[in-house]
């Protein structure tokens, strides 16, 4: 395997996928990417946090978020091509994380805006009313640039995994809908027309299975602004995504789906997201090694081009592999949802399946990430502390992968949860079967029981080493 | 061992080390940092790269650094304290190092102006004429706010650590001194009033054993600039240095050494460097778990704080004696470099096994800074990816710490190389037969020996593997 | 008289005022300014807009603005030297804006702090009663770093001049105090501890005459955040004020004297500003001016220093002139305010005189405040157009001298209301008639009195030409 | 006439021009502009001063100036219009200015680039020889996207106005061609890929007698960098023109006409300047009217729209006069231009008569430019002082104009010269005598005269009020 599949995202998708669907449309996206939207993205990054104008001249709030124009170019190109769209005409989310691959090798951040107008548009053609998606769906799924965003807003201040706790926001009942007052804390995509909203009946019972999903319109009835962006959050990278701080102040809402099963509805729009992160993950880490690769092309030292020092050459051709481990693992959790994603509780078997590599995929790939890009960052020396030549910023970039849609803290847990209640780990041994040396198979086998039979404090401190242990073993048997 | 360590510098070293000369002035250093220069450090990273002045209203060229007041505060303090001064009145390194490690637990970036002022007094001081001490070292030593600073400036833009390939400075002779003319690419301190400098005296052989190393004071003896500063470097992080590109143009310098010795001078500085970075990347790991720490005590998750979640409270209780491990073998490099600082060539075995130790140190440590930087984002969750709360601050600050003075790669040829030449493994392990259990340092001295056996290539390709684990075993029984 | 005046605030005062208080303070005052805080005005400057850091790490709302620490150095000193105490303590406005004189030449944003902190004490101190005055006043006249600042928060998104409409927070009785709700559009010194609001009570009637002007404290009784900042502005100048947007929430509130005159007070609020501004916007022409100076006396052009090119030579010497004018007038409204700022309703003809000379001191010195720095960045050519020297930011600070208080529009109509109804024009010609040449003045009575004899819209069409000549004429013979 | 004429550039030219030629082009320029660019100006210009990215990551100088893409966007839409190729085609100046004014209305500086690049072609094409011609000319006349930009580098360090001073760069012959060496200070377009350079050649006389113009190519013949960008200058605004130290060093250079005869050759390229300054000016303060316009239409103080307040009514009514005189005068200047910019020397009285009217006209509209924006900050009150809401942008950008191409004061001098060298007042009030009424031209001719009879110093220190009184009466007269 050559280290030419490194220097474009279908080349590299092309060497370790079986098969591409929409193959030539991809071709034209990163095409485009690369000759026009790539220093697009450049410049975005460079350019820090965006302003929001929060009054217009005549004193009204408007709550604009002052990006350059090109970057509506860059972000609305993807929705054309159908990174949303699609997945509800085609019935499949497959051409959707193609896009998103392809996209975020070029720009990690975009595929944000991506994933949550996905995560609204799903619930809504799940779980609305028919007056609902008659009324709301088709601005989602246009074709031209008239097309609608969509936003998932779930954290506040006092916690983002911790949901039932954390989320303070209420809702009223008010005529044929519902008000709803409280703060998102980190609102990704906070300009969308259109938000799919965490929010806690009043009197609803406390915890988790006292909350709902609520669909915000951008806009009252009455044309005025529906939430108020406080502020954008200063982050360190994924600068096309403007997150925000959101004001919800008997706001207009819809409720989706029955008033007390939100929870799920929520971790159904999570699984989306949590899948766009390990896809982009991967993404991300191929792009920094592709910038490592043309650096150390082009670097003399000590008489030679450093590509051809042992040392670097070697790390070059293992790093190869794990990336080609990584979206094994990765792609594993796409193929898994795009077979369960419509389904509704009570969940099959593959559901729960799915659950539990879609943790290992998150917390694997993005653990590569990071490591990636730092190691990207070195092989460029002096170089890669500068901002000048933009490797950093993968870097940034991979943290916040490393971050979004729970910490490598969240996975473990969660993925300890799911093996424990529904014995997700068998399914997933039976589906590494054919690939795993049997030896090795028993003994992953074995470690996971002993872990899952500890005392339970002791399981959670024992567990970190165990879940990445199975984390790896899953990724390269998937690669094989 | 308590986690209470780690909330102060000096708790944490009093914790680690055995003996801690000169406590009194340390703790007034801290107090100094923890009460008044902290928000200042704060205001100075956040301000990122400050402006160069180049020109006065009467467009005379002035290369004035644009920091704010309270910057020079900051600095000056750690001068009159001793950081400089101290080492050469007292003979010995280990208080400039116990300083670097106070401050730097605020202030990653303050201890290069430090430790590069050091680099500059300490080659005058063992190389430099009489007339040239005499001239220019009481400047370097003064106890007030009127002492000079130094800087060490080697690097060029074709190479780092290729210093034989990359300095195509050429010294010219003139009366009684030299004229210099080239361009360095990496200047740290690029404000100072006297630099050491790496050049090549014209008609010198190519490679390091044709360079010599030079003073170059600000200012040419009419009192006009001798140097420029073209541009500071928008790096990352470190924005209490100002790293600059600096011109060259026939500028006024004297010899220090042997003009055919440059090379071992060069090295020698390099050594005090080197060190200050491990003592730095241990003091920003504290730091990082400090925050961590202070953090994970008031935030509430699933209905207890989430310092008592058994899986975060183990990896609190394991990357405190990682830390430990980190000091006491950046400590042993320290112990080694104030034995063998004062020799000058030909070295004795004692100065090669520092080298190795300081390989070791400089490698290990950083690799342990950027994850502990990681991880410490990972703690804070999504707060840690905003600007807002700094805790992203230390990864990249880590980030620079694993770049400068060479990344693993180099640490790790180095380290090779002196062990293939100088049997410094030998003294390593004899080092180490007191706190090592014999079986595992047989083993270890077994996969050095299996690795140095090795053909070139082989054993470059394979070195990381070995390198990695010899410095964690050197880290973990140095801690004993 | 000699441009050497120029140089520095108390030179220039000295060689125009009669007599001056405290003097040796105001020389302490100059000499630290000079010497220490002129750098940190400048780096306060070029940092920009501060932040606002909205919640502190354990996710409570904090707002904290996040200044470099060397702000609170600079901010403070002025509070120590009596700018607000000495007025209190010594009965006299006097001291206070001899000290806004001297401070603002070096830094004219600071000043607002202080005026707003004073428009604070001063009603608080007529108004309050005796517990109100117990509670809070001893914070605001502390001699040492802790004391209090205050704010004088009138102005909404929908007006400033017009505050009957423009005003619509609103005021409910609660327990012994009020609570009020609102949004505050332009709120100088949003980080004060106490702040003076004007609200309109549930109930009360529309217009100015339903408002009335409470206290409100930066915290609750219950130590919780008492109003938020929504966020700061990115004003063009005046860094050195943090001017915000405000939340308040159901905000604890006090009311100051009786509910239906409130307007009075926030009149009188506003006459302690809008003379500050015209003590202000002589101080920053005198810097302009001074700038000016220093560099041509340095700059060459044609063979000789540009200071000697007569055109320039008798630019200089003419704008001199005009300073001196500008300070008279300003001075003259300072000596009135300090005869009638103690009076309340119903107040005195020599308040109404007080009343037409701040208008006409407002308008013409902020003119000549403009003026004069767009004629300085002229002096430097080109280099005035860059950010690197500095002389830019007088005219950045100028524009909002000219807007802040009202602008021309502002002064003049309302100077025209005080001519109509309260014949003031009548007393200032008598103020004059010992220094005007009788001819002159008879002329510009007739002036004045045909105008106010138009027909109300041509009155209004014309005043512009009027109010400026009247302006320039008392002006002038104020300064003879 | 209506204030609706302010509302785009082409209405009011059609209120004020008797023909314009090529309307159609204009409209689809004013189109295309007011439709997409706008919002592409506003982003370039919050977006502060860009970088400078000097080397490429193999270490090779590069200077790439990093503009968002979309910069390019908006530059060569001008140059494709025919901004330059039009000029040299159609031998008509008129065109180049039309299109100069329609898109300065929406920014202000980008018709730098188009002015500097004019003024490169057309100094080659009047006196290149036919084989520089013929390998340069093409380039600048292209009329796609791979057409050449053009700069004019004269000023130094030393001195704007005093080229004769100021210029140190010196010329040494070479082969078929010439070597320079030196720093130019304010170098517009500094990206540009030919600029001609005024620049001493060895052994020369000082003074502006001994100064030759050079064409600069941007790499040498072997592909190099012929210059290099020291650094970007830190402009207050016209961000959309990048404006750098360039640094020549031995720079592959061709001399243009005579080498004794540059003054002449630099000061047609500055006449090609001055009156794009003066065009640029009016357009820019009918910017400033029409925003605040927009704003007035949509304000309410007291009840009523601001725009129906009688004395803001009267001001907008009245400055839409002296916008109409403005132009009227700059429009004279490029007619004048338009007859003489083929000349060479010695020179017709009507090239002498236009160097009158242009001084006068760029110092009357930078004055009115200036004026305007201050007042229509003033008309938008405290919004006027926000970054947000953009108005202070065209004081910025005015002031630039105000300084550019020579201060009020260089305008005056240079003209009284002309009027005392060339007798030009006697052509102008030829000119002017259908138009003015016969007392007041002799009256105007009159003080002129008696100005000219002073003595030198006193005819220096008078200059002033009766330039500005001429400039007054010209516009007016002129636009009748």
């Amino acid at each position: 395997m050559s280290l030419d599949t490194l220097r474009s995202p279908l080349s590299f998708l092309r060497s370790a996928l079986p098969a591409i669907p929409c193959l030539d449309l991809l071709e034209a996206e990163q095409q485009w990417w690369s000759t026009e939207a790539l220093a697009i993205s450049g410049a975005i990054d460079r350019a820090g946090t965006p302003w929001v104008r929060m009054f217009d001249r005549s004193g009204k709030r408007s709550d604009e978020i002052l990006y350059p124009p090109e970057y509506q170019t860059m972000l609305r190109r993807g929705y054309r091509s159908g990174v949303v769209w699609r997945a509800l005409e085609e019935k499949s989310l497959i051409p959707a994380y193609l896009f998103m691959y392809t996209i975020s090798f070029y720009d990690p951040g975009i595929c944000c805006p991506y994933t949550v107008s996905l995560g609204t548009a799903v619930p809504l053609s799940k779980y609305g009313s028919a007056e609902l998606q008659a009324g709301f769906l088709p601005h989602l799924l246009r074709k031209d640039d008239s097309v609608w965003q969509g936003a998932t807003w779930m954290t506040e201040i006092e916690g983002g995994s911790d949901l039932g706790a954390g989320v303070k926001t209420i809702a009223r009942p008010a005529g044929d809908g519902w008000l709803l007052t409280g703060d998102k804390y980190f609102a990704s995509n906070a300009a969308a027309e259109l938000a799919v909203v965490a929010a806690r009946p009043e009197g609803a019972p406390p915890g988790v299975r006292g909350l709902a999903l609520f669909l915000v319109p951008r806009h009252r009835r009455d044309g005025s602004l529906n939430r108020f962006i406080r502020r954008l959050k200063d982050k360190i990278a994924t600068r096309s995504v403007p997150t925000g701080e959101i004001e919800l102040r008997d706001s207009e809402a819809y409720l989706l789906g029955p008033a007390d099963a939100g929870i799920y509805l929520i971790l159904e729009v999570l699984n989306l997201s949590r899948i766009a992160n390990s896809v982009v993950s991967v993404a991300l880490a191929q792009r920094a090694m592709a910038d490592a690769l043309a650096y150390a092309e082009c670097r003399t030292a000590f008489g030679k081009r450093i590509l051809e020092h042992p040392l670097l050459r070697h790390q070059f051709e293992h790093r190869l592999q794990s990336l080609r481990s990584a979206l094994a693992l990765a792609w594993e959790s796409v193929r898994l949802l795009d077979q369960v994603w419509m389904e509704r509780p009570p969940y099959s078997d593959r559901y729960h399946l799915f659950r539990l590599v879609a943790h290992l995929a998150k917390y694997w790939t993005a653990e590569f990430a990071v490591d990636t890009a730092k190691w990207a960052m070195e092989v460029h020396g002096g170089l890669g502390t500068l901002a000048e030549f933009g490797v950093e910023r993968w870097l940034r970039e991979a943290m916040i992968l490393a971050i979004w849609e729970g910490t490598s803290h969240r996975q473990i847990l969660d993925g300890l949860e799911v093996m424990e209640r529904k014995q997700a780990h068998k399914m997933l041994f039976t589906l590494l079967a054919d690939a795993a040396p049997p030896a090795e198979l028993q003994q992953m086998e074995r470690d996971v029981q002993t872990l899952l039979n500890l005392p339970a404090e002791q399981k959670e401190v024992q567990a970190e080493a165990v879940f990445r242990r199975l984390a790896r073993f899953s990724a390269n048997h998937l690669s094989a």
